[in-house]
């Protein structure tokens, strides 16, 4: 392994991450709050460590990076980032022990959203803010990472969805990579600011507005009010957050291409096409279940459902209603969306819906095939034939994904968790969600868990957020084996 | 499709079906209740149908049947046959309603043992055996299905476990099947018998030591008793139970080697050391769990939880503790067991031990793949390579058994259900074990389900039962066509 040029790579990373810690301080030195002192501190800390291990790592001359290379500065980014974004928690005092601190960042950088804090409006605005950015700069990791890294390490199908980048990808990082990624990332600001401006003539504070917009296209879902976005009371607000919820949920690379003006890709993808019928289906059968048995009014009924439908959907994980007051049918469903999660190559979470088609043609096809047992048959998605080495690796993901639900949900059942707070947490964590049901429910918080279960959690958000192979082979030993 | 012959075959069924109404009817006369008139009369009727058809359908020259009327008569002959059960209960006026009946009858033949009785001793002795004897019946039905008849129609994986059947398995049902299931059905015959006596001996009657090694071998579960096997409050009858339910989850063919002398399959065949396995890590597990919270002698502790957790695990369904006393962790574990289910080839249900080692050592492969990008490597089962084709089944089955479980679980909770009830309703019927958690739990019964939820967890049984593909290809419009 290539062990200097990752080294590089990650303090590079590091040191951006503690320079990115500039936006916070400027807002502590706006508000003039608690947090500028501490923030500082963190900024010198972590962009101090990453400049040394950068100089010291400098000037090599193999710039080649094997798989097993782009899977450790990966697995590293998120790890180390998500220790070093505890500093300003840890400095300030917001949060702290270094558990509760680590889950909040790593909720945080996998655009989980789940929150140790009890209150969240009581911390400076700065620290506040500093929660905001983890979950946009996690988004950004994540975009580049499934559209362009995945598919290049060949990890659990997303190879599917390499972005417009000319095939063959030869065997190393190409340049092209970092441009597709610039690219992406214009998109993903772009779609920021605009969700900004709209929140702003809806007429929430400056504040308030780039908080959820940073949080909404990561679908990360923190928010500044402890009621979520159900703090705004607003049909305009949560219909804006709604949208931009939506749009997060679709593969960057159709943005990219709507930009370059093919609008026909919306009539024929078929991804989108079950995306859409997806999230239309569900909102239609949660809204038939809460209209007037929770709520008297058809709109209400409406904005509730189709919100709370889209923000599980999306593993976004924003709050309008208290969904665990509405019938078990509307919960089931909402538990399953917490599994099913965006498009392939969007900022969302879960098993992912390309996933989910592919294996359930795979399905018809194998009962097909008992009718015709001579048939030769192949699962297509669109017109494009998926290959069987494709296949096998999203089967293994599929089972790896529930055989670590199930692991999960039995550990933490035996640190004394009820079952309907286990299974939900695992589900919230593992398809980095944000609330779940239970204790850990839309209007709780997750403070209450037991450390062991914290660190449990963490491992699942991770797990989740990097497509579960990139992490579980580092614990292999062939892995590190010459 | 040879409609003349599937019709031959599906009454000579229905006829000897009839005909085994003799026994019920038998320990009517004995017992001298209110059961031997409805059992005549049911015998009547069920042999009357089956012997009018047979006799219509027969004197055919095509004795070919295609994979096609191959799933035909399984299928029927289970519905069929559950539909028939039906009449000693409506006759006797033991169970008014139709659905119940029929939920009844189905979770008999399918060697579910979940029951709608409110309370099970005030029935007749005869009707109240019916119920036993549907289970020993469906469960000789299973034994020839899952190891002669599903390996042949190449559903979900079962090709693994042919018989000692010579191969190449021509495109015809071979009289050599009927030898097969012969040979099966004499040690299915002597473990019953054998059970019978090592239960007598324990000091239980002759009624209930037939009924409940009637309902032991199949993985059924019914009991006589409101209490199940709890009721006899002895540490030996759990034994002998225990013992048995775990030799039921063994595949039949081990048994039948066993009897020619090989003893060395037992420390070699990786399903059965991973079903070993399972079942020690799992009771281990649990005993850590219950003892001196719930338990303060360690015996005691050992007893209930072994016997719960083979019970669960063989899909048998036997309670003699209230395991939703016991803490979140062992119910959880309990919930995992309906799941996994016995070994393929075996009476039990569920996903079955074989298919999670092959899923499970595919995934393995799939890590090391990503490590070794251009290494081939197949799964294989001890030396034996297994094709393809084969895992693109299991991995359907996987889905589809996941899916069904969802949207039933969905519908369940669209009922009213709430969600704990809904998990382990959905479980349970589909791994045919019997008892849930919530409402549905070990001290509970299926007696408050909404009706069109008794329909739901009847399908689920019947798909759980005959390994989902067998059902499902009759849905599909390709299976009709010419």
């Amino acid at each position: 392994m290539n062990f200097r040029l990752i080294a590089y790579l990650v303090s590079a990373l590091v040191f951006f991450l503690g320079l990115s810690m500039c936006l916070p301080l400027i807002i502590g030195l706006i508000y003039n709050d608690n947090g500028a002192w501490p923030l500082f501190l963190s900024l010198a800390v972590t962009s101090g460590v990453g400049g040394c291990v950068l100089l010291w790592t400098r000037g090599h001359q193999n710039f080649y990076l094997s798989h097993r290379d782009g899977m450790m500065i990966v697995a590293l980014g998120w790890i180390i980032s998500g220790l070093l974004a505890t500093l300003p928690y840890l400095f300030s005092g917001a949060i702290p022990g270094f558990t509760d601190a680590y889950f909040e960042s790593m909720s945080g950088f996998t655009t989980t959203g789940a929150s140790i804090l009890t209150n969240i409006e009581i911390l400076p605005p700065s620290i506040l803010f500093w929660r905001a950015q983890t979950q946009w700069l996690g988004g950004m990791g994540i975009i580049v990472l499934s559209v362009a890294i995945l598919p290049f390490l060949g990890i659990g199908g997303m190879q599917l969805y390499k972005a417009e980048t000319p095939s063959p990808v030869v065997d190393k990082l190409t340049p092209r990579i970092s441009d597709t990624a610039k690219l992406l990332w214009k998109i993903y600001f772009f779609l920021t600011v605009f969700q900004i401006l709209l929140l702003l003539i809806g007429g929430m504070s400056l504040y308030d507005s780039v908080y959820h917009s940073f949080t909404t296209m990561p679908t990360g879902g923190f928010s500044p009010k402890n009621a979520s976005v159900g703090n705004y009371q607003s049909t305009y607000i949560d219909f804006v957050i709604l949208t931009f919820m939506f749009l997060a949920g679709i593969n960057f690379t159709m943005h990219y291409k709507l930009v370059r003006g093919n609008v026909r890709q919306f009539f024929v993808n078929p991804e989108f096409l079950a995306y859409l019928s997806i999230a239309g289906l569900f909102i239609f059968l949660v809204f038939l279940d809460v209209y007037s048995t929770i709520y008297p009014r058809i709109l209400d009924a409406f904005r509730y459902a189709s919100f709370q439908v889209v923000s599980i959907l999306t593993t976004t994980g924003f709050v309008t209603a208290d969904y665990e007051k509405w019938p078990a049918f509307s919960q089931a469903i909402l538990f399953v969306c917490m599994f099913l999660g965006g498009m392939a190559g969007s900022t969302g979470g879960g098993i992912k819906i390309m996933r989910i088609i592919l294996m359930l043609k795979h399905c018809y096809l194998e009962i097909f095939r008992i009718i015709h047992p001579h048939a030769t048959t192949m699962v297509k998605l669109g017109n494009v034939p998926v290959s069987q080495t494709i296949m096998r690796s999203i089967w293994g993901f599929f089972l790896l994904y529930m055989g670590i639900f199930i692991l999960g949900v039995i550990a933490l059942a035996g640190l004394g968790m009820d079952m309907i707070s286990a299974l939900s947490a695992m589900a919230t964590c593992l398809g980095n969600v944000g609330p779940g049901l239970g204790s850990i429910g839309p209007m709780d918080n997750f403070a209450g868990v037991h450390p062991a279960g914290k660190w449990i959690m963490i491992f699942a958000m991770l797990l989740g957020r990097l497509e579960i192979y990139t992490i579980i082979v580092l614990l292999m030993p062939a892995f590190w084996r010459k």
